[in-house]
């Protein structure tokens, strides 16, 4: 094990491209899936939950634990809709992206969708989370610099909408 | 490791009252819970989704490995509704309790409610589930033997429901 | 949703016998197997986990909370050897024990076995907790109120070991 | 949700170098710690497997759905040794590599080694897959066109290890 480690990984699978949604590519996994060969119906809101905790690391600046341990605040999710248009299976590569539908004083809602690579939707989750103070755990303004950065990802969102158009 | 197995363990956690919901009663588990020391949102999916199988399995009469393997059906939920009203914390108790809300053809809709012990509710679930023949994978009717077990369960909380008003 | 909370609900799953080791007995989840329809390898360490938990707050007296943010102390596991002799199903219960094979000055030395209700074995997994400080996270002398609690208990198991030779 | 799929997003994470052993570039998740703030144990194995996982459908070229439901085989883990030498945290890569230590009749002996990217070990697994005939779960011969690969493959390490020294 004295083998020197490799040096030349590639970066984390999550891209963004310059204008449009944050996304996340990650393939189904075996111990993803139940014993009627397709994914479990609660590990689709563990996919939905880790793009969620990529995006405020990546796009907002703030990883949870820094938002926790740092700021004595919290961000937790307070509703989940999901809907399943498809059953993936074990090996299955799911696209998924993550659009800000709501930006409201302490509360942000989400729209994560999973696509194959053909683009067809195999989920739906809309998620809300609302910023809280901690330990009180009372709703708190979302900090003026979170949304900064969240407005100015929605417009890049749109702005790519709207060339799609 | 030769001792003889216990012989006097108690029954299964779940709990069906005479008349009224069927329930299950779990501890969080340090593991459920994240470095906020608060259960990780996923996990209350998983919780419901477990008393979802409990209740097919004790209540409908139906294992899912017995519908999916000799039935050639499943019941692969549709949809989820996921409200947070609290934050279970690791070695708290829940109480958990499922209603059928409502029974259409082929679908389902369940509500599960988690309660600590005192009545206080941490999270509501909305599922609905869609029974489909498989491998194909299309809604068919939910077959008549477990209806009439499902609308004895919902006459049977009803009747409680009644006592208590 | 404004029925009564349920009064009658029974205690936890966790027995322990007058002498004899602690007991968890569960049912294997549908979402713990993997498309082969068998247990998937990891939920077998979350099993024997949740007893190791569970017997550190009922037998010692200390949930790992309780030992994390009041006591500035953790007990991680260090090793693991899981070995596996049956692959548990769906629906299957599962008797799960714990005996404490070795306590030295920071570390505890616990096998954990899981049985079938006849008795046979499907797994075994020895775990090493060692106690630390935190947030230094260096090896500590078990406090002697828990090795005091400790010691009792492998006494215990011992004379129920005793009176089955 | 028309928004035309993302047609540029990189492949999987997992890399293989033209000769050396199998890596995996993974971050740690919130959601995979406790409130101690650091991995739960369980999650190393989840890790662990899912690189082994990865190993067989991008290196042997089965992909174990494949496995199982065409060629009825199936090589489930019989044991697994973990040891733990440091506690990741959220939001920290770990470069997993995959060594095959041993390669028998019917079994696998693998070591799957956890590391930050400066090179610093966390923890170390030691995995024995067994091959398997389906639905009969006895041992078989591992089929040749497997053990081609596999062979290659450690001869790709060692001539690797042998550069490095």
């Amino acid at each position: 094990m004295d083998a020197e480690p490799p040096s030349d990984l590639e970066a984390r699978p999550e891209t963004r491209l310059e204008t449009g949604p944050f996304t996340v590519t990650r393939t189904v996994r075996w111990g993803d899936c139940d014993p009627a060969g397709i994914i479990y119906t609660p590990r689709v809101l563990d996919y939905a939950m880790e793009i969620l905790e990529s995006w405020y690391r990546e796009v907002v600046g703030v990883p949870w634990l820094t938002l926790n341990r740092e700021m004595s605040m919290g961000a937790p999710t307070v509703r989940v809709e999901l809907d399943f248009l498809g059953a993936p299976v074990p090996d299955q590569d799911l696209v998924l992206d993550l659009v800000v539908e709501d930006l409201g004083r302490s509360s942000i809602t989400f729209l994560v969708t999973g696509r194959d690579r053909a683009g067809k939707a195999y989920f739906r989750a809309k998620l809300i989370s609302c910023f809280v103070s901690r330990p009180a755990f009372k709703p708190i303004a979302i900090p003026q610099e979170f949304r900064d950065r969240i407005q100015a990802y929605r417009s890049d969102c749109d702005m790519r909408r709207g060339e799609d158009g």
